[in-house]
């Protein structure tokens, strides 16, 4: 049996993956010089409080601070105030601690340092409507872009015109301190400007490119919300803005980072990791395909690398949800290997999203390896019939096969290793 | 401009891949030593009229044959007969021709040799339903059997045992005749009991089973056909049968021979060759995302390989239609690839099945380049909106991308080439 081994070789990946993005690591290794004047923390993301806390434990000065975090994901902090709000679908708490938040970094001057928590999660998070707008404005045509197919660019180039705070808005507030935004990112390519929606980076979209989008997919506007767009106002803050000018970005996490950690952990086992990509889409059991397909390949042909090897990835993958299942996209993803990988002997994986919980359930993920699909079927289940029903969760509970780990307070996006040995 | 290069260099590898699988090449190398008595040629498939004509040019010795093949890929022979027959459904041309090569080759002695040319589509070019039963019969039992789900392992086995010449009974008529089968894949995993479901390779499942497939899927069967099961003469050929004991199965072209022919070419160009799967499955569109993020992880971070470099793979993806456009496996493939790359510089590709023909339209697939999306929305063409509507074929056309080959007379599945420079 070569179980026990190949579940604790990519559960160590794992755990590998999830240490390389702790704040607890990934803060103090980051941590700018100390300032001569002021020093304040702020931030925004599921991570945010945990980041503060990495900050309290190694700041070597004076500071003050206050950041928000999503409900159930605050740490206990000293002296940064940690506020708690809804994600993703904003609400006034949240709304409240991005205007403080503003507040705070106003006013400061060029011997002062603005230190940024940013993570995923932190654009609803830290959601200010533009003056004269609410909550509700917002929420309104991002659903109708959304309906509307537009992509996520084209609501964001939108979404940075309807705000108070994002687009640069909050980094142009700090001026003229020093700010450091350290970024944990969950968001394909790592673009700083994408990542809670980049309120320390300037934005080169323009309002004219706001409304044409507007104009694309013909969304009605409400009369306020158009006068709004077509004033002066409302435009972000461009990335040459002399505002911007002592503004550092630095990712301190990413899903390639992960990776990489995971994969170090593989080649000290002697097995060789193959990185598919730190930002792979798809319907989830149609990447498990392709997955399986690469694995056989390994298993036949010794391509793309020979035996023993891991195909590890990153990214988020989607669910259509049909059945009435207790599922996630990791878990979705795992039943699907299992049952295109048909018990392929020596193949097994693990799946499992970095923050610890994989949709429906406070569960992470899973992992299978050649016997799951017997296990399942001497135990009278059915992968096929549990896949179409959606419920990952509720099949790998069943066989005493989930990976839980409770929220880890970071989020690197999913983490997909297939051992092939 | 990268275009005219990239594309040439696509097409390069397209071509060898086809080469590597074409009979003129693969049929001579593989031919067997001649027999002292009496030589016979049979076959069926879709490249069975060409495999019999590479027999007429380079076999040294006498023979007689008769092969089928599909309506339309009939090639001139002088000594073999082409009989043209009906698929993927077989027709009353199929079964008269699967009757008649079963007469040709019993009564053969110790020194004779049957040539048997078996290529993909030979399962339904040469239906032969069991004695009692008709094409209609196992064709009801067939659609039944795919209407409840059942794998096409399953489907395999109750079929061979409905037939009067799968499941190794053409080689047992042969005996005690030696007999040679040539056989082109396009089937996963290349088992050779799989192709045209192996007329010529012993059937390890029993009748039992079959009754036992029928029964986990509550199949209605009418009694003639029950009863056929139900009886010892329906037990197909088991692999240890001593009427198998002169049979040898050759491959001598697959989907891998045309995947490694093609990193042959690109090696010769410099380009380094990631071969992932021989036999990929999955949704077109979804594959298409995975790629395009492998793809992205190439150009972003140099796995699983530096630059320049080209992903290859093969084997079959499936498309959900839901639009009322023009399409294919490999044009839908290209199109959501051309949307999930964004024109990401330096990335251009090319998918087409070998046989000449991608679905709907008698092309073979198309290529796309970095300038793709932007050269179709310079021609008022929305390539999501194309994707939608399921118009590959529409798309391409328009563009002045496709790749017309013709019906090439062999098949080794669908050749994908992902190009990163």
């Amino acid at each position: 049996m070569v179980e026990p081994a190949a579940e604790a070789l990519l559960r160590r990946m794992f755990d590998a993956a999830v240490a390389a993005a702790m704040p607890a690591r990934a803060v103090p290794a980051h941590l700018p010089q100390p300032a001569t004047g002021r020093t304040v923390v702020i931030g925004a993301g599921k991570a945010s409080a945990a980041m503060a806390a990495a900050v309290e434990a190694h700041w070597p000065g004076d500071f003050e601070g206050l950041v928000v975090t999503r409900y159930d994901h605050a740490v206990p902090c000293e002296r940064i105030e940690i506020v708690e709000a809804a994600h993703p679908v904003p609400d006034a708490a949240g709304e409240q601690a991005a205007r403080r938040i503003l507040e705070m970094v106003r006013g400061l001057g060029p011997d002062d340092l603005v230190l940024a928590l940013i993570s995923g999660g932190g654009s609803s998070l830290l959601a200010l409507p533009a003056g004269g707008l609410t909550l509700d404005d917002k929420q309104a045509v991002s659903k109708a872009l959304l309906r509307s197919g537009a992509s996520i660019d084209e609501m964001n180039c939108v979404r940075k015109h309807l705000s108070a705070i994002k687009g640069g808005r909050l980094a142009a507030a700090a001026h003229p301190a020093r700010l450091v935004a350290l970024m944990i990112s969950d968001v394909p390519g790592d673009d700083p400007a994408v990542i809670a929606s980049g309120p320390t980076v300037g934005d080169p979209t323009t309002r004219q490119d706001a409304l044409g989008i507007i104009a694309k997919y013909a969304i009605d506007l409400p009369p306020h919300v158009r006068a709004h767009l077509e004033s002066d106002a409302c435009e972000s803050i461009k990335p040459d803005d002399p505002s911007l000018g002592k503004v550092e970005n630095v990712l301190i996490a990413t899903p390639q980072g992960s990776l990489e950690a995971a994969a170090a952990v593989a080649r000290e086992a002697g097995v060789t990791p193959v990185i598919l990509g730190d930002s792979l889409e798809g319907e989830s059991r149609d990447v498990a395909k392709v997955m399986a397909g690469i694995a056989k390949q390994v298993v036949r042909h010794g391509q793309p690398a020979p035996r023993p090897c891991v195909l590890l990835s990153g990214g988020e993958t989607t669910v259509t949800v049909k059945g009435d299942g207790t599922g996630g996209r990791n878990v979705e993803f795992l039943l699907a290997l299992a049952v295109a990988l048909q018990g392929e002997p020596g193949v097994s994986a693990l799946a499992a999203d970095t923050d610890g919980v994989d949709g429906a359930a406070e569960v992470a993920g899973a992992w299978i390896t050649d016997a799951t699909l017997a296990r399942a079927e001497a135990s009278g289940i059915d992968a096929k019939a549990s896949l179409a029903r959606n419920d990952g969760h509720g099949f790998f509970a069943a066989l005493g096969q989930q990976l839980v780990t409770g929220p880890t307070l970071t989020n690197v996006n999913d983490f997909r290793a297939v051992l092939i040995r």
